[in-house]
């Protein structure tokens, strides 16, 4: 969360002069997105219509080569009427350009303000604009492999070892062996399409009930849609800690699903071990930037235990964590 | 330059509810200002004007007790024609409210960005700006001391002590003699008014060569006027690494602020002194702040060294520094 490279105005200049947008008016860093710096653009108006836009500046973990594929998901999606901001091409028709060495891409502005404490009605709007999201990508002719998946999240966790992981927290060395059983009973041939896999509220633009962006899709791929669905739950279910989950929340996530595409059975059934690994996921990333993150680095730590605690709740309840309210 | 306090959707529209602004519609945090967090805004407007604004939320090294001397001098500056963001007062007048006790306030939002390497005709209306801020500041009705002043830079660089400021950089310890000598020689009874004090670029946002926002005045106070011009010489001057002078941008600026407001004699003959305590100033700052830095946290420390070489520029090319171009 922060902004990773100076441009200064005449950097700037130069670059918006590159795109029908008119002139640049102002450029606020903004602290949004984890790999990538972005400024919040405003400029005179122009042919693309619009007089704001987010720059965003590919910094890490983004590898160059699979900018085609985010960005040409994006203008997919949006021309398929998802909320998601489309791709502001350059006057040459490029998605993207370079400053520096470093790719950049000028990107819609949408408007709304991501949920703390999503109500019923938001989460069902969250749970129908999945699922139009899941039947809009099937016709992306782009893809692209999840290299987070759950065999990436065991290896992960055998990497950092049962050592470092006691000493993050008792009960992560444990972890391993769940991954073990939850990638041993995984279900490989659900059905598929391009999904998000990171639609935590903070990727989420709202205005009161209503979806009005889907945004950061830096982790997208072809993955089962019901796995896309259970990342979603395991994220917007819970306080912060994964202390106590929300079944109505729970069950307006997935009831807003299901009114546009139903679960067949064997996604239904798959739900509980789907959510576990998304859980992983999770557990396996926190653990591994905890033990990269020195002790007294200015940046706050995720706690892997927050999804250990939603872990344990769908193994152990997961018929009242995908029930349906009425 | 972070958000420093996570602040939901729910927490803000609250806020938000509680001005004549219209509905929330956007926020993002941006990465401006070093002891606040800052959030830009975006409502539906209301009788308040304006759909934009700046929400600050006063985090550290502001005193409380101080806003409303701060947020009273931006109201007294944007009526008298500055170009300084008015505070946006709430439905029953006040200029900050608190939540979760700290305080915030909403600041209206200017357009400009600030420039990396500005022009002569850009410095020069810097010049205009400052100088007409200082002639409108005198009818304010408040006032604050200056706690960074030649005597406080002498005893920073003091408490550092010549072991640590040697670690930092060979050079450094010699800076408490230079700040002895140039306390010794401080003009302590030039004209005063309240002054900016760090109107760096990065305060400073323009539309071309248009002052469109001078910003950040939680360093404002009361102070020699003569002193405010000689920071900001020294901030716009230099490249960054205070290696090579810009006469033409010094003499601009010199140019400008003279064409609003004339400096007297022992103002002029004063300059050079000036600039060799503003220097100090952020060599003291600069080095405080590199010690009490780890080395591998994820903020980088400005180098104190950056002003040392400007402090010797000053003290030995006086007469080249603040000439005149024609």
């Amino acid at each position: 969360m922060a902004v990773y490279t100076h441009l200064g105005a005449e950097d700037l200049a130069e670059l918006i002069a590159q795109y029908d947008v008119g002139e640049l008016v102002s450029a606020k860093g903004i602290a949004e997105g984890v790999s990538n710096s972005n400024w919040l653009i405003e400029t005179t108006g122009g042919g693309d219509g619009g007089k704001r836009f987010i720059l965003t500046m590919y910094e890490r973990r983004i590898d160059i080569s699979e900018l085609p594929f985010f960005l040409g998901l994006l203008d997919h999606l949006a021309a398929n009427n998802c909320p998601v901001p489309r791709t502001i091409h350059d006057r040459s028709g490029g998605a993207s350009r370079e400053i520096d060495g470093k790719a950049v891409a000028l990107i819609e502005y949408l408007p709304g303000v991501s949920v703390d404490h999503p109500t019923a009605s938001q989460a069902r709007a969250v749970g129908i604009a999945l699922a139009e999201m899941h039947q809009a990508s099937k016709s992306y002719d782009k893809t692209r492999a999840n290299g987070l998946d759950i065999s990436m999240s065991l290896h992960t966790l055998q990497s950092c070892g049962e050592d470092a992981l006691s000493a993050i927290d008792d009960d992560l060395p444990d972890m391993i062996a769940v991954a073990q059983r939850v990638r041993d009973a995984w279900p490989w041939d659900l059905p598929r399409s391009i999904c998000h896999t990171d639609l935590f509220p903070d990727n989420v633009l709202m205005l009161g009930s209503r979806v009005t962006g889907m945004i950061d899709f830096y982790f997208a791929c072809e993955e089962a849609m019901a796995y896309d669905l259970a990342v979603t739950h395991a994220a917007w279910c819970f306080d912060r800690k994964g202390k106590t989950f929300s079944a109505d929340i729970g069950a307006a996530l997935l009831e807003g699903y299901e009114s546009v595409r139903k679960l067949d059975d064997a996604e239904r059934a798959s739900l509980p071990v789907l959510a576990q690994g998304a859980c992983l996921r999770f557990i396996a990333s926190r653990a591994e930037d905890w033990l990269n993150t020195p002790d007294d680095a200015l940046v706050s730590r995720k706690d892997p235990m927050d999804y250990a605690r939603r872990l344990a709740f769908y193994a152990e309840a997961s018929d009242r964590a995908f029930a349906f309210s009425a």
